[in-house]
Protein backbone atom coordinates (compact mmCIF):
# COMPACT_ATOMS: atom_id res chain seq x y z
CA UNK A 1 0.00 0.00 0.00
CA UNK A 2 2.91 2.70 0.86
CA UNK A 3 4.49 1.68 -2.18
CA UNK A 4 1.18 2.47 -4.16
CA UNK A 5 0.82 5.45 -2.02
CA UNK A 6 4.58 6.92 -2.70
CA UNK A 7 4.12 6.12 -6.22
CA UNK A 8 0.45 8.76 -6.36
CA UNK A 9 2.15 11.38 -4.53
CA UNK A 10 4.80 11.16 -7.50
CA UNK A 11 2.14 11.47 -10.26
CA UNK A 12 0.29 13.78 -8.78
CA UNK A 13 2.94 16.18 -7.60
CA UNK A 14 4.35 16.01 -10.84
CA UNK A 15 1.71 16.82 -12.78
CA UNK A 16 0.55 19.58 -10.60
CA UNK A 17 4.11 21.27 -10.65
CA UNK A 18 3.94 21.23 -14.50
CA UNK A 19 0.91 22.96 -14.14
CA UNK A 20 1.76 25.85 -11.63
CA UNK A 21 5.63 25.66 -12.57
CA UNK A 22 6.94 25.42 -8.97
CA UNK A 23 8.57 22.40 -7.45
CA UNK A 24 6.67 21.02 -4.41
CA UNK A 25 9.05 21.30 -1.14
CA UNK A 26 9.58 17.43 0.94
CA UNK A 27 9.70 17.71 4.20
CA UNK A 28 10.36 13.79 5.77
CA UNK A 29 8.92 13.97 9.46
CA UNK A 30 8.96 10.99 12.40
CA UNK A 31 6.37 10.43 14.48
CA UNK A 32 7.66 9.47 18.12
CA UNK A 33 5.77 6.74 18.71
CA UNK A 34 6.48 5.20 15.59
CA UNK A 35 6.41 5.82 11.85
CA UNK A 36 6.61 9.09 10.10
CA UNK A 37 5.86 10.28 6.52
CA UNK A 38 6.80 12.38 3.89
CA UNK A 39 4.98 15.91 3.15
CA UNK A 40 4.96 18.18 0.19
CA UNK A 41 4.04 21.65 -0.04
CA UNK A 42 3.61 24.13 -3.11
CA UNK A 43 2.98 27.30 -1.44
CA UNK A 44 2.07 30.59 -2.68
CA UNK A 45 2.80 28.94 -6.64
CA UNK A 46 1.97 30.44 -9.96
CA UNK A 47 -1.39 28.42 -10.03
CA UNK A 48 -1.65 27.46 -6.24
CA UNK A 49 -2.23 29.41 -3.69
CA UNK A 50 -1.55 26.57 -1.39
CA UNK A 51 -1.04 22.74 -2.42
CA UNK A 52 -0.13 19.73 -0.21
CA UNK A 53 0.04 16.30 -0.86
CA UNK A 54 1.10 14.23 1.91
CA UNK A 55 1.91 10.81 2.40
CA UNK A 56 2.04 9.07 5.96
CA UNK A 57 2.75 5.23 7.54
CA UNK A 58 2.37 5.46 11.13
CA UNK A 59 2.08 2.36 13.95
CA UNK A 60 2.52 2.41 17.26
CA UNK A 61 0.00 1.97 20.28
CA UNK A 62 -3.42 3.57 20.49
CA UNK A 63 -4.13 6.04 23.38
CA UNK A 64 -7.06 5.51 25.61
CA UNK A 65 -9.10 8.08 23.78
CA UNK A 66 -8.67 6.78 20.68
CA UNK A 67 -9.69 2.96 21.13
CA UNK A 68 -12.50 4.29 22.81
CA UNK A 69 -13.42 5.92 19.41
CA UNK A 70 -12.79 2.55 17.82
CA UNK A 71 -15.14 0.96 20.16
CA UNK A 72 -17.71 3.73 19.90
CA UNK A 73 -17.50 2.97 15.77
CA UNK A 74 -18.37 -0.99 16.94
CA UNK A 75 -15.21 -2.46 16.17
CA UNK A 76 -14.84 -4.92 19.10
CA UNK A 77 -11.21 -5.90 19.48
CA UNK A 78 -9.00 -6.00 22.69
CA UNK A 79 -5.87 -5.09 20.36
CA UNK A 80 -4.09 -2.23 20.61
CA UNK A 81 -1.36 -2.08 18.29
CA UNK A 82 -2.49 -0.39 15.27
CA UNK A 83 -0.61 1.25 11.71
CA UNK A 84 -1.91 3.46 9.13
CA UNK A 85 -1.31 4.60 5.93
CA UNK A 86 -2.42 7.28 3.70
CA UNK A 87 -2.20 9.61 1.19
CA UNK A 88 -3.99 13.02 1.98
CA UNK A 89 -4.29 15.94 -0.33
CA UNK A 90 -5.29 19.82 -0.59
CA UNK A 91 -5.04 22.05 -3.54
CA UNK A 92 -5.89 25.74 -3.50
CA UNK A 93 -5.85 27.40 -6.62
CA UNK A 94 -5.45 31.54 -6.39
CA UNK A 95 -7.80 32.46 -8.89
CA UNK A 96 -11.15 32.35 -7.93
CA UNK A 97 -12.70 30.47 -10.96
CA UNK A 98 -10.64 27.26 -10.14
CA UNK A 99 -11.92 24.90 -7.55
CA UNK A 100 -10.46 23.84 -4.07
CA UNK A 101 -9.84 20.16 -4.17
CA UNK A 102 -8.99 17.79 -2.21
CA UNK A 103 -8.55 13.66 -1.55
CA UNK A 104 -7.51 11.10 1.22
CA UNK A 105 -6.95 7.60 0.85
CA UNK A 106 -6.02 5.42 3.79
CA UNK A 107 -5.27 1.72 4.91
CA UNK A 108 -5.50 1.40 8.90
CA UNK A 109 -5.39 -2.15 10.73
CA UNK A 110 -5.33 -3.28 13.85
CA UNK A 111 -3.84 -6.12 16.26
CA UNK A 112 -1.36 -7.00 13.23
CA UNK A 113 -4.45 -7.19 10.49
CA UNK A 114 -6.83 -8.89 12.77
CA UNK A 115 -9.23 -5.62 11.73
CA UNK A 116 -8.39 -3.79 8.34
CA UNK A 117 -10.45 -1.27 6.89
CA UNK A 118 -10.08 1.45 3.77
CA UNK A 119 -11.45 4.64 3.77
CA UNK A 120 -11.14 7.62 1.60
CA UNK A 121 -12.83 9.68 -1.31
CA UNK A 122 -12.34 13.18 -3.60
CA UNK A 123 -14.43 16.16 -3.06
CA UNK A 124 -14.63 19.64 -5.05
CA UNK A 125 -15.39 23.14 -3.53
CA UNK A 126 -15.82 25.63 -5.96
CA UNK A 127 -16.17 29.28 -5.04
CA UNK A 128 -17.72 30.08 -8.34
CA UNK A 129 -20.10 27.19 -9.74
CA UNK A 130 -19.52 25.74 -13.38
CA UNK A 131 -21.48 22.95 -14.16
CA UNK A 132 -19.40 21.25 -16.31
CA UNK A 133 -16.42 20.82 -14.17
CA UNK A 134 -18.53 19.52 -11.48
CA UNK A 135 -19.95 16.76 -14.02
CA UNK A 136 -16.30 16.23 -15.24
CA UNK A 137 -15.21 15.38 -11.72
CA UNK A 138 -17.84 13.38 -10.68
CA UNK A 139 -17.94 11.51 -14.33
CA UNK A 140 -14.32 10.51 -13.71
CA UNK A 141 -15.21 9.69 -9.82
CA UNK A 142 -18.07 7.43 -11.11
CA UNK A 143 -15.86 5.82 -13.77
CA UNK A 144 -12.87 4.63 -11.27
CA UNK A 145 -16.24 3.43 -9.19
CA UNK A 146 -17.84 1.88 -11.77
CA UNK A 147 -15.38 -0.80 -12.54
CA UNK A 148 -15.32 -2.03 -9.15
CA UNK A 149 -18.97 -2.06 -8.05
CA UNK A 150 -22.09 -0.34 -9.80
CA UNK A 151 -23.15 0.36 -6.21
CA UNK A 152 -20.38 2.29 -4.71
CA UNK A 153 -20.73 5.34 -6.94
CA UNK A 154 -23.99 6.02 -6.03
CA UNK A 155 -23.57 5.30 -2.36
CA UNK A 156 -20.32 7.16 -2.03
CA UNK A 157 -21.58 9.94 -3.24
CA UNK A 158 -24.23 10.50 -1.09
CA UNK A 159 -22.02 9.68 1.69
CA UNK A 160 -19.92 12.83 0.38
CA UNK A 161 -23.05 15.35 0.65
CA UNK A 162 -23.29 14.00 4.04
CA UNK A 163 -19.48 13.66 5.36
CA UNK A 164 -18.88 17.52 3.91
CA UNK A 165 -21.90 19.37 5.47
CA UNK A 166 -21.46 22.55 7.56
CA UNK A 167 -23.75 22.13 10.34
CA UNK A 168 -23.69 25.25 11.34
CA UNK A 169 -24.38 27.06 8.52
CA UNK A 170 -26.52 24.36 7.34
CA UNK A 171 -24.57 23.70 3.82
CA UNK A 172 -22.02 21.09 2.15
CA UNK A 173 -18.72 22.50 1.75
CA UNK A 174 -18.52 22.16 -1.52
CA UNK A 175 -20.32 20.03 -4.34
CA UNK A 176 -19.14 16.78 -3.35
CA UNK A 177 -17.73 13.78 -4.77
CA UNK A 178 -17.32 10.29 -3.01
CA UNK A 179 -16.30 9.54 0.46
CA UNK A 180 -16.16 6.32 2.12
CA UNK A 181 -15.21 4.85 5.43
CA UNK A 182 -14.70 1.12 7.02
CA UNK A 183 -14.57 -0.57 3.66
CA UNK A 184 -13.78 -4.61 4.42
CA UNK A 185 -16.49 -6.10 3.00
CA UNK A 186 -14.48 -8.05 0.26
CA UNK A 187 -11.01 -9.11 0.08
CA UNK A 188 -8.45 -7.02 0.85
CA UNK A 189 -6.66 -7.22 -2.57
CA UNK A 190 -9.67 -6.21 -4.35
CA UNK A 191 -10.19 -2.86 -2.18
CA UNK A 192 -6.60 -1.86 -2.61
CA UNK A 193 -7.22 -2.22 -6.40
CA UNK A 194 -10.43 0.11 -5.78
CA UNK A 195 -8.13 2.76 -4.01
CA UNK A 196 -5.67 2.17 -6.36
CA UNK A 197 -8.12 3.03 -8.95
CA UNK A 198 -9.80 6.30 -7.27
CA UNK A 199 -6.03 7.72 -6.81
CA UNK A 200 -5.22 7.27 -10.27
CA UNK A 201 -8.41 8.98 -11.14
CA UNK A 202 -7.47 12.29 -9.19
CA UNK A 203 -5.30 14.09 -11.94
CA UNK A 204 -7.41 13.30 -14.68
CA UNK A 205 -11.21 14.26 -12.35
CA UNK A 206 -9.01 17.85 -11.64
CA UNK A 207 -6.09 18.18 -14.05
CA UNK A 208 -8.34 19.38 -16.45
CA UNK A 209 -10.52 21.80 -14.51
CA UNK A 210 -7.92 23.73 -13.22
CA UNK A 211 -5.75 24.32 -16.64
CA UNK A 212 -9.27 25.97 -17.93
CA UNK A 213 -9.49 28.16 -15.28
CA UNK A 214 -6.41 29.08 -13.73
CA UNK A 215 -5.99 32.26 -16.03
CA UNK A 216 -9.37 33.40 -15.80
CA UNK A 217 -9.85 37.04 -15.46
CA UNK A 218 -11.00 37.83 -12.08
CA UNK A 219 -12.72 40.83 -10.31
CA UNK A 220 -11.73 41.77 -6.63
CA UNK A 221 -15.61 40.74 -5.88
CA UNK A 222 -15.14 37.08 -7.09
CA UNK A 223 -11.39 37.27 -5.03
CA UNK A 224 -13.16 38.65 -1.58
CA UNK A 225 -16.04 36.12 -2.18
CA UNK A 226 -13.68 33.29 -2.75
CA UNK A 227 -11.76 34.41 0.33
CA UNK A 228 -15.59 33.94 2.32
CA UNK A 229 -15.45 30.87 1.05
CA UNK A 230 -12.24 29.91 2.38
CA UNK A 231 -13.62 30.86 5.60
CA UNK A 232 -15.40 28.06 5.42
CA UNK A 233 -13.70 25.69 4.59
CA UNK A 234 -11.27 26.50 7.77
CA UNK A 235 -15.00 26.27 9.52
CA UNK A 236 -15.81 22.87 8.08
CA UNK A 237 -12.14 21.20 8.82
CA UNK A 238 -11.73 22.67 12.57
CA UNK A 239 -14.89 22.29 14.15
CA UNK A 240 -16.69 19.12 11.97
CA UNK A 241 -14.14 17.20 10.10
CA UNK A 242 -13.09 14.04 12.54
CA UNK A 243 -9.82 13.47 11.05
CA UNK A 244 -8.74 16.99 11.80
CA UNK A 245 -9.97 17.19 15.22
CA UNK A 246 -8.29 13.64 15.67
CA UNK A 247 -5.34 14.92 14.56
CA UNK A 248 -5.21 17.82 16.57
CA UNK A 249 -5.65 16.01 19.79
CA UNK A 250 -3.43 13.12 19.31
CA UNK A 251 0.43 13.47 18.68
CA UNK A 252 0.12 14.01 14.73
CA UNK A 253 2.46 16.68 13.29
CA UNK A 254 0.16 19.59 13.30
CA UNK A 255 1.59 21.16 10.50
CA UNK A 256 1.10 18.10 8.29
CA UNK A 257 -3.04 18.47 10.04
CA UNK A 258 -3.16 21.85 9.12
CA UNK A 259 -1.42 21.98 5.67
CA UNK A 260 -5.30 21.68 4.81
CA UNK A 261 -6.30 25.43 5.67
CA UNK A 262 -6.29 27.77 2.91
CA UNK A 263 -2.80 30.83 2.64
CA UNK A 264 -5.52 33.14 3.25
CA UNK A 265 -9.22 33.40 4.73
CA UNK A 266 -11.67 36.11 5.48
CA UNK A 267 -14.93 36.05 7.86
CA UNK A 268 -17.63 39.57 7.07
CA UNK A 269 -20.53 39.60 9.49
CA UNK A 270 -24.00 38.66 7.83
CA UNK A 271 -22.64 38.90 4.54
CA UNK A 272 -25.35 39.14 1.90
CA UNK A 273 -24.55 36.89 -1.45
CA UNK A 274 -25.16 38.73 -4.82
CA UNK A 275 -27.36 36.65 -7.13
CA UNK A 276 -24.27 34.59 -8.98
CA UNK A 277 -23.07 33.81 -4.99
CA UNK A 278 -26.87 32.48 -4.52
CA UNK A 279 -26.37 29.82 -7.67
CA UNK A 280 -23.57 28.11 -5.90
CA UNK A 281 -25.55 28.43 -2.48
CA UNK A 282 -27.81 27.16 -3.70
CA UNK A 283 -26.37 23.75 -4.71
CA UNK A 284 -24.44 23.87 -1.38
CA UNK A 285 -27.80 23.58 0.11
CA UNK A 286 -29.54 21.18 -1.95
CA UNK A 287 -26.93 18.59 -3.47
CA UNK A 288 -27.71 17.68 -6.59
CA UNK A 289 -26.97 14.47 -8.85
CA UNK A 290 -24.35 15.60 -11.22
CA UNK A 291 -24.15 12.19 -13.76
CA UNK B 1 -28.29 42.28 34.58
CA UNK B 2 -29.81 42.61 31.55
CA UNK B 3 -30.17 46.60 32.14
CA UNK B 4 -26.52 46.48 33.32
CA UNK B 5 -24.73 44.94 30.46
CA UNK B 6 -26.94 46.81 28.19
CA UNK B 7 -25.76 50.24 29.80
CA UNK B 8 -21.98 48.50 29.56
CA UNK B 9 -22.87 47.92 25.68
CA UNK B 10 -23.15 51.55 25.22
CA UNK B 11 -20.66 52.71 27.00
CA UNK B 12 -18.22 50.14 25.49
CA UNK B 13 -19.09 51.20 21.72
CA UNK B 14 -19.37 54.98 22.53
CA UNK B 15 -15.86 54.58 23.56
CA UNK B 16 -14.80 52.74 20.59
CA UNK B 17 -16.81 54.54 17.74
CA UNK B 18 -15.01 57.66 19.06
CA UNK B 19 -11.98 55.98 18.60
CA UNK B 20 -12.56 54.89 15.27
CA UNK B 21 -15.01 57.58 13.47
CA UNK B 22 -17.52 54.75 12.47
CA UNK B 23 -20.32 53.61 14.17
CA UNK B 24 -21.17 50.42 15.26
CA UNK B 25 -24.85 48.37 13.38
CA UNK B 26 -26.97 47.30 15.56
CA UNK B 27 -28.96 44.05 14.83
CA UNK B 28 -31.50 42.89 16.97
CA UNK B 29 -32.00 39.03 17.00
CA UNK B 30 -34.86 36.33 18.27
CA UNK B 31 -34.16 33.10 19.45
CA UNK B 32 -36.89 30.73 18.24
CA UNK B 33 -36.63 29.05 21.73
CA UNK B 34 -36.52 32.00 23.54
CA UNK B 35 -35.35 35.22 24.18
CA UNK B 36 -32.83 36.85 22.14
CA UNK B 37 -30.00 39.36 21.73
CA UNK B 38 -28.45 43.12 20.33
CA UNK B 39 -25.84 42.68 18.01
CA UNK B 40 -23.63 45.52 17.58
CA UNK B 41 -20.82 45.69 14.85
CA UNK B 42 -18.42 47.49 13.53
CA UNK B 43 -16.48 46.31 10.68
CA UNK B 44 -13.81 47.81 8.07
CA UNK B 45 -13.55 50.93 10.17
CA UNK B 46 -10.60 53.19 10.12
CA UNK B 47 -9.11 51.75 13.41
CA UNK B 48 -11.00 48.28 13.46
CA UNK B 49 -10.48 45.57 10.79
CA UNK B 50 -14.44 43.48 12.83
CA UNK B 51 -15.37 44.90 16.34
CA UNK B 52 -18.67 42.97 17.98
CA UNK B 53 -20.04 44.26 20.82
CA UNK B 54 -22.99 41.25 21.18
CA UNK B 55 -25.64 41.67 24.51
CA UNK B 56 -28.01 38.14 24.62
CA UNK B 57 -30.70 37.11 26.86
CA UNK B 58 -32.09 33.99 26.61
CA UNK B 59 -34.33 31.19 28.25
CA UNK B 60 -36.13 28.36 27.53
CA UNK B 61 -35.43 24.38 27.94
CA UNK B 62 -32.16 23.06 28.15
CA UNK B 63 -31.08 20.58 24.89
CA UNK B 64 -30.09 16.83 25.89
CA UNK B 65 -26.79 17.56 24.99
CA UNK B 66 -26.77 21.18 26.92
CA UNK B 67 -27.91 18.93 30.07
CA UNK B 68 -25.58 16.34 29.97
CA UNK B 69 -22.79 18.90 29.82
CA UNK B 70 -24.24 20.86 33.06
CA UNK B 71 -24.38 17.15 34.88
CA UNK B 72 -20.55 16.77 33.21
CA UNK B 73 -19.59 19.87 35.59
CA UNK B 74 -20.84 18.13 38.90
CA UNK B 75 -24.39 20.61 38.78
CA UNK B 76 -26.73 17.83 39.72
CA UNK B 77 -30.51 19.21 39.07
CA UNK B 78 -33.35 17.88 37.33
CA UNK B 79 -34.45 21.55 36.37
CA UNK B 80 -33.81 21.94 32.50
CA UNK B 81 -35.48 25.27 32.10
CA UNK B 82 -32.65 27.75 32.14
CA UNK B 83 -31.62 31.72 31.80
CA UNK B 84 -28.62 32.62 30.17
CA UNK B 85 -27.62 36.81 29.43
CA UNK B 86 -23.80 38.16 29.23
CA UNK B 87 -22.13 40.68 26.92
CA UNK B 88 -19.20 39.24 24.66
CA UNK B 89 -17.08 41.27 22.61
CA UNK B 90 -13.92 40.94 19.96
CA UNK B 91 -12.31 43.61 18.55
CA UNK B 92 -9.52 43.25 15.66
CA UNK B 93 -7.51 46.41 14.95
CA UNK B 94 -6.38 47.03 11.69
CA UNK B 95 -2.51 48.27 12.52
CA UNK B 96 -0.62 45.77 13.82
CA UNK B 97 0.54 46.97 16.78
CA UNK B 98 -2.85 47.14 18.24
CA UNK B 99 -3.85 44.16 20.20
CA UNK B 100 -6.84 41.86 19.54
CA UNK B 101 -9.31 41.81 22.52
CA UNK B 102 -11.69 40.05 24.11
CA UNK B 103 -14.12 40.06 26.84
CA UNK B 104 -17.14 38.19 28.29
CA UNK B 105 -19.53 38.48 31.21
CA UNK B 106 -22.47 36.09 31.83
CA UNK B 107 -24.82 35.11 34.00
CA UNK B 108 -26.70 31.74 34.53
CA UNK B 109 -29.38 30.34 35.84
CA UNK B 110 -31.56 26.74 36.20
CA UNK B 111 -34.67 26.38 37.30
CA UNK B 112 -35.83 29.38 38.18
CA UNK B 113 -33.03 30.30 40.38
CA UNK B 114 -32.35 26.99 42.11
CA UNK B 115 -28.85 26.99 40.99
CA UNK B 116 -27.07 29.82 39.55
CA UNK B 117 -23.56 31.05 38.94
CA UNK B 118 -21.58 33.88 36.75
CA UNK B 119 -18.85 33.42 34.32
CA UNK B 120 -16.48 36.16 32.65
CA UNK B 121 -13.27 37.39 31.81
CA UNK B 122 -10.71 39.72 29.45
CA UNK B 123 -7.72 38.76 27.64
CA UNK B 124 -5.30 40.56 25.25
CA UNK B 125 -3.88 39.21 21.72
CA UNK B 126 -1.16 40.99 20.58
CA UNK B 127 0.91 40.31 17.27
CA UNK B 128 3.95 42.32 18.39
CA UNK B 129 4.77 42.47 22.35
CA UNK B 130 4.46 45.62 24.08
CA UNK B 131 5.05 44.58 27.70
CA UNK B 132 3.91 48.14 28.81
CA UNK B 133 0.43 47.51 27.44
CA UNK B 134 0.25 43.70 28.72
CA UNK B 135 1.81 45.65 32.05
CA UNK B 136 -1.72 48.27 32.24
CA UNK B 137 -4.07 45.62 31.00
CA UNK B 138 -3.16 43.53 33.90
CA UNK B 139 -3.06 46.27 36.30
CA UNK B 140 -6.45 47.81 35.68
CA UNK B 141 -8.36 44.42 35.89
CA UNK B 142 -6.26 43.37 38.93
CA UNK B 143 -7.68 46.37 40.35
CA UNK B 144 -11.19 45.97 39.56
CA UNK B 145 -10.56 42.45 41.37
CA UNK B 146 -8.76 43.58 44.42
CA UNK B 147 -11.87 45.72 45.29
CA UNK B 148 -13.82 42.21 45.52
CA UNK B 149 -11.26 39.55 47.11
CA UNK B 150 -7.73 40.17 46.65
CA UNK B 151 -8.20 35.94 45.98
CA UNK B 152 -9.55 36.83 42.62
CA UNK B 153 -6.67 38.36 40.31
CA UNK B 154 -4.21 35.71 40.62
CA UNK B 155 -6.48 32.92 40.55
CA UNK B 156 -8.34 33.91 37.76
CA UNK B 157 -5.18 35.05 36.03
CA UNK B 158 -4.11 31.46 35.89
CA UNK B 159 -7.06 30.33 35.08
CA UNK B 160 -7.11 32.36 32.01
CA UNK B 161 -3.80 31.03 31.11
CA UNK B 162 -4.78 27.90 31.49
CA UNK B 163 -8.40 28.44 29.55
CA UNK B 164 -6.73 30.40 26.57
CA UNK B 165 -4.27 27.96 25.69
CA UNK B 166 -4.07 26.19 21.78
CA UNK B 167 -3.05 22.78 22.51
CA UNK B 168 -2.30 21.63 19.36
CA UNK B 169 0.19 24.42 19.00
CA UNK B 170 1.55 24.32 22.82
CA UNK B 171 1.56 28.09 22.92
CA UNK B 172 -1.47 30.86 24.74
CA UNK B 173 -3.72 32.40 22.51
CA UNK B 174 -2.88 35.53 23.73
CA UNK B 175 -0.75 37.24 27.14
CA UNK B 176 -4.24 36.92 29.44
CA UNK B 177 -5.83 38.62 31.78
CA UNK B 178 -8.81 37.22 33.67
CA UNK B 179 -11.33 34.12 33.40
CA UNK B 180 -13.56 32.65 36.13
CA UNK B 181 -16.76 30.55 35.60
CA UNK B 182 -19.01 28.60 38.11
CA UNK B 183 -18.77 31.75 41.01
CA UNK B 184 -21.48 31.10 43.01
CA UNK B 185 -19.65 30.95 46.36
CA UNK B 186 -21.39 34.13 48.06
CA UNK B 187 -24.26 36.59 47.87
CA UNK B 188 -25.51 37.00 44.19
CA UNK B 189 -25.79 40.81 45.07
CA UNK B 190 -21.96 40.49 45.64
CA UNK B 191 -21.29 38.68 42.57
CA UNK B 192 -23.49 41.46 40.57
CA UNK B 193 -21.18 43.68 41.58
CA UNK B 194 -18.04 42.19 40.92
CA UNK B 195 -19.34 41.73 37.55
CA UNK B 196 -20.37 45.34 37.08
CA UNK B 197 -16.46 46.27 38.17
CA UNK B 198 -15.49 44.02 35.25
CA UNK B 199 -17.93 45.53 32.58
CA UNK B 200 -16.62 49.11 33.63
CA UNK B 201 -12.97 48.18 33.64
CA UNK B 202 -12.83 47.33 30.18
CA UNK B 203 -13.18 50.54 28.52
CA UNK B 204 -9.95 52.07 30.61
CA UNK B 205 -7.97 48.50 30.65
CA UNK B 206 -7.63 48.97 26.45
CA UNK B 207 -8.47 52.56 25.05
CA UNK B 208 -5.30 53.77 25.88
CA UNK B 209 -3.42 50.68 24.32
CA UNK B 210 -5.58 51.07 21.35
CA UNK B 211 -5.17 55.07 21.16
CA UNK B 212 -1.00 54.54 21.54
CA UNK B 213 -1.03 51.95 18.65
CA UNK B 214 -3.62 52.68 16.64
CA UNK B 215 -0.95 55.23 13.95
CA UNK B 216 1.88 53.75 14.23
CA UNK B 217 3.72 53.08 11.44
CA UNK B 218 4.06 49.52 10.01
CA UNK B 219 5.55 46.90 7.83
CA UNK B 220 4.14 44.24 5.42
CA UNK B 221 6.30 41.79 7.12
CA UNK B 222 4.43 42.90 10.47
CA UNK B 223 0.93 42.94 8.71
CA UNK B 224 1.14 39.20 7.49
CA UNK B 225 2.62 38.43 11.15
CA UNK B 226 -0.51 39.54 12.70
CA UNK B 227 -2.44 37.94 9.98
CA UNK B 228 -0.58 34.11 10.86
CA UNK B 229 -1.53 35.00 14.95
CA UNK B 230 -5.11 36.04 13.39
CA UNK B 231 -4.90 32.01 11.81
CA UNK B 232 -4.28 31.17 15.48
CA UNK B 233 -7.01 33.09 16.94
CA UNK B 234 -9.50 30.96 14.41
CA UNK B 235 -8.11 28.11 15.67
CA UNK B 236 -8.20 28.16 19.45
CA UNK B 237 -11.74 29.70 18.67
CA UNK B 238 -12.73 27.10 16.65
CA UNK B 239 -11.28 23.90 17.87
CA UNK B 240 -11.02 24.38 21.61
CA UNK B 241 -13.41 27.15 22.80
CA UNK B 242 -16.63 25.74 24.66
CA UNK B 243 -18.76 28.49 24.42
CA UNK B 244 -17.67 28.58 20.71
CA UNK B 245 -18.24 24.86 20.07
CA UNK B 246 -21.43 25.12 22.11
CA UNK B 247 -23.00 27.98 20.00
CA UNK B 248 -22.27 25.87 17.22
CA UNK B 249 -24.30 22.58 18.09
CA UNK B 250 -26.67 24.06 19.51
CA UNK B 251 -29.63 26.54 17.67
CA UNK B 252 -27.49 29.98 18.21
CA UNK B 253 -27.60 32.47 15.92
CA UNK B 254 -24.64 31.96 14.14
CA UNK B 255 -23.57 35.29 12.49
CA UNK B 256 -23.08 36.20 16.81
CA UNK B 257 -20.97 33.28 17.40
CA UNK B 258 -18.84 33.81 14.78
CA UNK B 259 -18.39 37.62 15.11
CA UNK B 260 -15.43 36.92 17.03
CA UNK B 261 -13.59 35.52 14.42
CA UNK B 262 -11.44 38.45 12.29
CA UNK B 263 -11.78 39.69 9.22
CA UNK B 264 -8.85 38.07 7.54
CA UNK B 265 -6.78 35.50 8.71
CA UNK B 266 -3.55 33.23 7.05
CA UNK B 267 -2.22 29.72 7.38
CA UNK B 268 1.83 29.63 6.10
CA UNK B 269 2.90 26.27 6.30
CA UNK B 270 5.85 25.42 9.15
CA UNK B 271 6.80 29.44 8.87
CA UNK B 272 9.87 30.50 10.36
CA UNK B 273 9.63 32.98 13.24
CA UNK B 274 11.78 36.10 12.97
CA UNK B 275 13.60 37.16 16.17
CA UNK B 276 11.18 40.17 17.10
CA UNK B 277 7.99 37.22 16.67
CA UNK B 278 10.11 34.68 18.61
CA UNK B 279 9.77 37.63 21.48
CA UNK B 280 6.08 37.56 21.26
CA UNK B 281 6.16 33.51 21.02
CA UNK B 282 8.48 32.76 24.24
CA UNK B 283 5.62 34.45 26.24
CA UNK B 284 3.11 32.77 24.95
CA UNK B 285 4.44 29.18 25.98
CA UNK B 286 5.62 30.88 29.09
CA UNK B 287 2.94 32.80 30.87
CA UNK B 288 4.36 35.33 32.51
CA UNK B 289 2.95 38.22 35.92
CA UNK B 290 3.10 41.03 34.84
CA UNK B 291 1.76 42.79 37.92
Amino acid sequence: MLERLRQAQDTITSAMSAIDGAPFREDRWERPGGGGGWARVLQDGAVFEKAGVNVSAVHGTLSEQAFSAMRARGIETAARDFFATGLSLVLHPHNPHAPTVHANYRYFELGGGEHWWFGGGADLTPSVLYEEDVVHFHRVLKKACDRHDPAFFPKFKAWCDTYFFIKHRNEARGVGGIFFDDLHDRPRDALFDFISDGLAAFVPSYAPIVERRKDMPHTDEERRWQQLRRGRYVEFNLVWDRGTHFGLRTDARVESVLMSLPLTARWEYCHEPLPWQQDLLDVLTQPRDWV
